[in-house]
């Protein structure tokens, strides 16, 4: 849509419109009292649009379809048939299908032991999924980098470790990548390769890892728009891999004085996006809330929002894990939630209209 | 808290001692290798920490209390022997009891038809109380600014028929304040005075509302932290009026291209303020959402996450609305969302631990 | 501007050209491959747009043009003849003509002898206008709110105090105004009337304070996008009052980690207003930084940014100051930041192009 | 630092100092009448607070030092002996000297006639380094991603290009790197390399550029307080290379409304972080304006609050660029940049105290 100044000549209309022909669109000319407003008619994504924003007689040059177009709704209606949300087989667990999906496990693993009493805990609390961070994403470089960290060869035994956790309680894996080092490594050993938060304006290391073709848990930078989260996932998908679980982790507080929470949980984004999107969004309330007091409350509240499942970081014993121990909670705890969770998801799926 | 300087010298600690002294306080200070650090024994309302962080040697001054004394789950306990929740009682309707309370109501009201029709539709739909916008904030100078707007004559009349529609349908009402000259004359009317989020830090308002001393319904304002709005309230209780109703109602979202809410609801702010004070807290999804179509997912979620209710805008024919027809829902959908939001409220209650 | 959704319907097209008629205005119909526009011709101000986008067929409808009329360029070049800069002028000083202004002064009138040594300070430094507080906006009941707060008498005395100091030392006076019930008695005795940015949002006190047109210091609010506070700004215009002083005061920070200014200051904000309005725009470096080390650097930016002036705040001994004593500087440091301003823009103005 | 609950018993505080021991430090009680404080005396980086954090008794455990330590001024003048700024020579040019550097240079390069052009124009304007875009990171996968982009084979030509330009108009040059498998490429040819505002998370990325020893200019995300940016230049010191130039380039506007600037331009970071640390910041006034008419003022403005050097987009054409066309100046519009800039800065540092 090209939008003309008031003073537009005929002149600079005209000229508008020969620029339009020339990236094989057809222009639409709505002359107003005021101002003569120029749609695209035809594939907007030929057109360089600040190219024409300053032409001269412009006043403003923007698209007006969304940015993202192979993971939205439409499209997937209007050019492929579908219909439906898309539902990810991993193993024997449907993500985005009838049931609301657990994935728990430790921030870090921090060794075989820990890893194994935790999946052992989170299976019988009811998790469908098994997470473990062998490569952590962190602020200080002085800090525990996770046993994959710093490059070391940590990383190997650790992933085998998940894989064999994994196993043994019949759990699908996912570990968080950090770097295109990395990819080779890690889509050997797990089902789900997360990218995360910090990762998600990484255009290169989400091409190299959407060509696994494994599916891909893909987190919301907490300073990113839906709009910019959703046009990024398009990466992934223009690899031809579809099988992403976009996940909400908080968003940046108010800058005001105290926080009470570490991020501001964006739940409104999980039903916006399920309405622009196919794709299932999971939420992960331990990010967030940066403490594990509100775990409870906030799962409950993705699940009645309509979020396909919850990633919640889960260690047998908190207060001696190397990382965010303030946020973790124990397999109990756990079971807890996944049990008021699943109740609110009959009483929400009994009543909520599409 | 004093935290001086590492090179702060004897002289410079001494100082800060004799200085808190005068303000009638005790001092402790832990001397570590690296810095002193002087903790202030006492009322520390009676200290200016400003005053203090200017003095030579002083690397930062702070209170450790939080700002809040009055309202706080703390002092509740300490200070007064209370040790529950608040419950606000208007009329047969109980705020912050065992059940979540609706209020429901027209954004504005705009004839005494309107109000009555949708009056009738939200008893039915089983909302408790009735909200009607009398006198509107309005972003523009051009806008419709509500029946009782720009100082006209028509505010008696609509607070009346707010009041008979209240009485017809047995449904206590609120209505939003907007300045002082509206003060003595809604107080009359009404059970509970709202004080709209973007009059929430007008003191002088705020004071003179409170001395009414009716329920106040207070809501957040879009761009402040918890601590803020929690020390603003802080001024009704100062008039020793404790009835206040707490509500969020969305902060600002991230300024990154097109946003799909008007606001970000805060649903983590709910159970952080339980947290920190007595009083019951509600959530406004109308509002924070802007789109009629996210109203139900956001109000399962609100109850979900522990608000004790909800206040939605509604509409009998909301296409017709003068303001936020966007958002208004009719007195059916609202049946829908009352139905599902008692569903989830007895599904987080059997499980929710304190 | 309606535009449809892209499966829009004859009937539906024809049913809002049909709405748009009923208001007064015509309609102009674009009808691309994909979708159908629908400008509207005609002012704008009359169509309630919130009440098209709900009618069937519609994807969006909102006006194009800005919705502040009344204080744009545009308008005051097409409605009004009006074409330069507004300069309003207080005694002898011209704010928004070829000198930036200073204004200074303390925080809060503490006494009447702080205040003169203050405002002999300043007026040696160079200021123009004299500041000084006393209805202090305070977050917390518990702080002092200024020589006039809690509606003591001392508001009187205190204001004859501004009005003395300022006949003394030949500078025009400003003071901040808080709730309505101070309208009356402070347009008695200062020139200039600032609402503060707690108060940006209170229609009826910007009304009220309008009205009794003198000058308006009217400050941004720190959640206030430029639009918001423009549109607000309207209501002054709404009572024929258009001697308004914009001042940008800092925006809410990003809320991550430790903050190193209180506020950030929004300084693209004061070009970006003064390409949209012709109104004069000053800047408080104060209230942003919250920290007196960054004054300096922060007054130097806001004048090379095309500031037309600054209020900094400035205490005879700013260790003494019963508010803010860590952002305010003493006389000789403000006569340092004034002399580089000069400087600065003698430089700018040199090569500023319009 | 360790702040224990009001209700902490001797026991519990007798188990925090225990713990202290374990990891080497040594504890030092504050008791006062409310609560007990413990301070860390030693070595803080060998604390996990969060551990402390969950002990029983403990309400809120921290570090009172900044995360960033190898490149704050006091550890440069207490840990080296180093006492003033760190000055990065590159070829002739000195950053964090006496003089403002300026780079420029287009967006994106799209062919070698267009960048020899541009490099001429900037060359001519008075610029000292030469930009220019290869791998473009972009929001949509739709858009062109610079010549090196996608992986195809346009880099190395590109590079040389870009090197060519350099050594004929005397000019070094930088670009920037967007993914791993990039930077043996780019530090062949050029001598800086740019870590973009997205990458600046990306801790693996930013350690195997740090290896190269080359210079780097390393860009504030948009959603990074300004701590955490310091942070994570952290880790390029950890590689032993301390030739870092931080670059401010806006961030997240308030998401309110219309944006009239694509980011905030954060000013008052730059001082703040002057006095953080030793190295070097500039700032990018294209990236956070989105609009060539505020670049003249917000260059202005950066220079007169502090800022070492700017980097602008320049083409000799800016309406036929590929990318960010609205942003881009003309060659001669940067001389008229420069020059004012030199006569603020001039100006400046006549008055400026440290």
């Amino acid at each position: 849509m090209i939008i003309m100044n008031s003073e537009a000549t005929k002149e600079e209309i005209a000229n508008v419109v020969r620029e339009i022909k020339k990236f094989g669109l057809k222009a639409d000319i709505s002359q107003g009292a005021y101002r003569t407003v120029i749609g695209l008619v035809g594939d907007e994504s030929k057109i360089p649009f600040s190219h024409f924003a300053v032409l001269p007689g412009v006043k403003e040059a923007r698209p007006v379809e969304t940015p993202y177009k192979l993971i939205s709704r439409e499209y997937a209606r209007m050019a492929e048939g579908e219909t439906g949300n898309r539902i990810i087989k991993v193993g024997d667990v449907e993500i985005g299908g009838d049931e609301p999906v657990f994935i728990a496990g430790p921030c870090a693993i921090e060794s075989k032991e820990q890893l194994f009493k935790t999946a052992e805990g989170v299976k019988k609390a009811g998790a469908h999924i098994l997470r473990g961070g062998i490569f952590k994403p962190r602020t200080s470089v002085h800090s525990f980098q996770g046993l994959g960290g710093n490059g070391s060869e940590g990383a190997s035994e650790a992933l085998s470790w998940l894989r064999e956790a994994g196993n043994r309680f019949e759990l699908p894996v996912v570990t968080e990548i950090r770097g295109e080092s990395q990819v080779d490594l890690v889509a050997e050993h797990v089902d789900i390769i997360q990218i995360g938060a910090r990762n998600m304006y990484d255009q290169d290391l989400i091409t190299k890892v959407a060509r696994k073709g494994k599916p891909i848990l893909y987190k919301r930078h907490f300073g990113a728009g839906i709009e910019e989260f959703l046009s990024f996932a398009e990466y992934i998908v223009a690899e031809e891999n579809r099988d992403i679980i976009l996940c909400e982790r908080g968003i940046l507080p108010l800058g005001k004085g105290r926080s009470y929470t570490r991020y501001t949980l964006d739940l409104s984004a999980v039903p916006a996006m399920r309405k622009e999107t196919y794709l299932p969004v999971i939420v992960d309330p331990s990010h967030a809330a940066g403490r594990r007091d509100l775990i409870f409350d906030l799962s409950c509240a993705s699940i009645a929002v309509g979020a396909c499942g919850l990633i919640i970081e889960t260690h047998h014993n908190p207060v001696e894990a190397l990382v965010d121990s303030q946020q973790q909670i124990t397999p109990d705890e756990l079971k807890e939630v996944i049990s008021a969770c699943r109740q609110i998801h009959k009483a929400v799926q009994h009543c909520q209209r599409t």
